[in-house]
């Protein structure tokens, strides 16, 4: 299809018109000149489907058919891309099949079914000769996934290791910040529009752990999805986390990390897993404050390198979502396709790989305990914790006392998760222990 | 070229066998197997070429021809991407152009020799129907190149800011740390390996100014070579400068900055140069010590992201190499090239932009005097810079006085690089002022 001055023009659809699509609609209005200039051809928007037809997105929509019929759109002679927007697993699984089957590039911003569905969707991509882009799926605006695909692509990838979730990192920044309660600065995050009214997929981890499982395909080459990732979330965390964070020098986030371990005989096994970690303050890790993003990816070669951004956002994901757009409207002008396995490793080198024993996963925690203020508490907390081979750094007793409940913090050296297990079973089942003691791993070279 | 398992089998010449070529070696040997598994085609480095064929690499060479012979390497049917490492600028210029002529792709990290001769080799490479890759070139390791080129494409690039080298930011974070004077870091930088015998190319920021021309271009399409980029060293910083900046909430980096101005009718005008600069001690970039490179590229879409990793070294630089040869490899086996304009803009696209006039560049900076003690003096100067049109936010004494030179330290509001100028002469004229002042830029967004 040939547009003004002889360039090519490609038609692209877009499913889904909340934030995220009126975000794509404007950087593709107003970037068109510096898009055209640099990809050569011109990414034409012909059609947008949404089931709202009513609201106004502020956008100039001349010269653009919207309706509320994606089918018609995956149909349409004049899209040879699609964008899914609309989120979810069933509505958007069906779509992305059904433009695939049309012979339709992708492009999604779909986290969670990618997670979940993507061999599926992949492997239907592959049959039918088409390309599925994600780049927005992880760290929103950073461009991390293409840096881990290409950029990466000569190294043994050891770590991946990130904030992966604005929401969260917000909430724990203010947590920090104002020395209030969990409830609260959720409350007002989601005031402000940073959280969810039903927050559960960011504050639960489990947003973090859909993104850290495409990370630790495209990593190691490892085949699974978001269910074999141990999450925890920030529900629970407590002021005193924070401030006894800040005295030893850390700060909490939630962390995804996926990491290699290779035995003697260089079989790789994965350690993955998301949950509230602390990391030095002297990290770059613990600038990353607000809704913003980081990822760090350390390779055999390059050592240890970072991505920081916006991780979410109506104008940086639709910065990822229309460099999606572009790479594919490259190969449809060279009429290429599957230039580089989506997922890094070539698809017959994505297998399923050995996790790590709850024996080998090691590392030091804050463990922080609600207790009776009871003589004799600490010390049966510190004969407990090394008879479960735990040693001791430092235990700190803080609060009110006078038979109120106070805190008991301890901060460990270096143990293996089963001795951690073994150590809160046998610490809740202490009848002065109020409530589950929490632990907080620590990630020395965050 | 077919290789074992049916995989295609792409021959690789290395030109210059020095660090970054020996690491290119291991790099290749030692992460064939996941090289293989992402790219689907095997790397073949068939053959070397050095003048030093005594030297001993540490690096297994079976199956790999290793002569003086450039360009037998250049012409052998064998080869079909080369890789140029030997630096500097008339022969590399030769050996690239001589294999271009011969059919063959390039891959470089010579940013002097791009920052010099970029559009004559990206001419021939386009004129020939070939690839020249230089990942390497800027960053080292850190995917930065690829990121501005693709992974934000869509947007329109407000600025790019960073510390390009390692040499001076290793000096720089010494300097702070221990309080010592430049010429003494120096000496212990040479002594590690950190710099260079002759450090000029470094620590006068020559360098970091190529490394800024071919940023700069690939940002916003502007053509110009590195000497259009006003460039200041790190020569003369002084222990008084590194215990102020801490004092005001700074550190000092060597920045290399270039942002673009839009005035009302949409005319793009350019600002540009390499120099020391004061960031916030609460900024990523304050964080980044020792040899590290950053790179900060704000989006008019994305808003701010951020680039980290070694910027030099055998393996770090290697990664970026090998990651060049994946690219170009890739094409290979699918019969294309050129799929991304190497400087990001169509070449017809990137044209001479006007530079911002001294008059419209502002910005708060630190001017340090060394004067002699004398009564009035402070007086004096802040009455001058009042009349430069400067105004002055603290202004401080330090030093042992009784006679002996003392430092006077100003912090100043926003100001004209012209009023600068103008206040930087008529200082330099009191007699009591013993040196030309020197001036530290504050960037407050580092």
């Amino acid at each position: 299809m040939s547009g003004k001055r002889g360039t090519s023009r490609i038609g692209v659809g877009l499913i889904g018109f909340g934030t995220i699509g009126t975000g794509v609609v404007k950087v593709l209005r107003e970037n068109a000149p510096v898009i055209e200039q640099r990809l050569g051809a011109e990414l034409r928007l012909v059609r947008i489907a949404d089931l709202d037809l009513e609201t106004d997105r502020g956008v100039e929509l001349s010269d653009i058919r919207f309706d509320a019929d994606a089918s018609g759109l995956i149909a349409d002679p004049e899209v040879q891309i699609v964008i899914e927007l609309i989120g979810g697993y069933d509505v958007a699984r069906r779509f992305i099949l059904e433009a695939l089957a049309a012979g339709k590039h992708v492009v999604t911003a779909n986290k969670a079914l990618l997670a979940l569905h993507g061999r599926e969707l992949f492997g239907a991509a592959e049959a039918a000769g088409l390309d599925i882009a994600f780049e927005a799926a992880v760290g929103g605006g950073i461009p991390v996934l293409r840096s881990l695909r290409e950029g990466l692509a000569a190294n043994r990838i050891e770590r991946v290791l990130g904030i992966l979730n604005g929401t969260t990192n917000y909430v724990l920044t203010e947590m920090e910040r104002t020395g209030e309660d969990f409830d609260v600065v959720l409350k007002r995050a989601q005031d402000l529009g940073y959280a969810e009214a039903d927050p559960t997929f960011d504050v639960d981890g489990i947003d973090a752990a859909h993104k850290l499982a495409l990370l630790t395909t495209m990593a190691f080459g490892a085949e699974l999805t978001f269910e074999d990732i141990p999450t925890e979330g920030i529900r629970g965390l407590r002021p005193i986390d924070f401030e006894l964070a800040t005295e030893f020098g850390y700060r909490i986030k939630l962390l995804g990390i996926a990491r290699s371990h290779r035995s003697a005989d260089g079989e790789e096994r994965i350690e993955v897993g998301v949950q509230p970690t602390m990391v030095p303050e002297s990290s770059l890790l613990a600038k990353v404050d607000g809704a913003m993003n980081a990822i760090e990816v350390r390779g055999n070669a390059v050592g240890p390198t970072l991505y920081y951004g916006a991780g979410a956002g109506e104008m940086p994901t639709a910065s990822a979502v229309v460099a999606d757009l572009m790479e594919i409207a490259r190969e449809i002008v060279r009429g290429g396709r599957g230039r580089v396995a989506p997922l890094s490793y070539q698809p017959r080198f994505i297998e399923a790989k050995s996790f790590v024993t709850d024996a080998e996963r090691h590392g030091r925690a804050l463990l922080r305990l609600i207790v009776r203020d009871e003589a004799g508490t600490l010390g049966r907390i510190a004969t407990l914790l090394g008879e479960s081979g735990i040693a001791i750094e430092s235990i700190v007793r803080r609060g009110q006392g006078e038979a109120g409940p106070v805190s008991i913090v301890v901060l460990t050296r270096s143990a293996s998760e089963e001795a951690f297990q073994k150590a809160t079973e046998g610490l809740s089942a202490l009848p002065e222990v109020l409530e589950t003691p929490r632990r907080i791993r620590i990630e020395e070279e965050g």
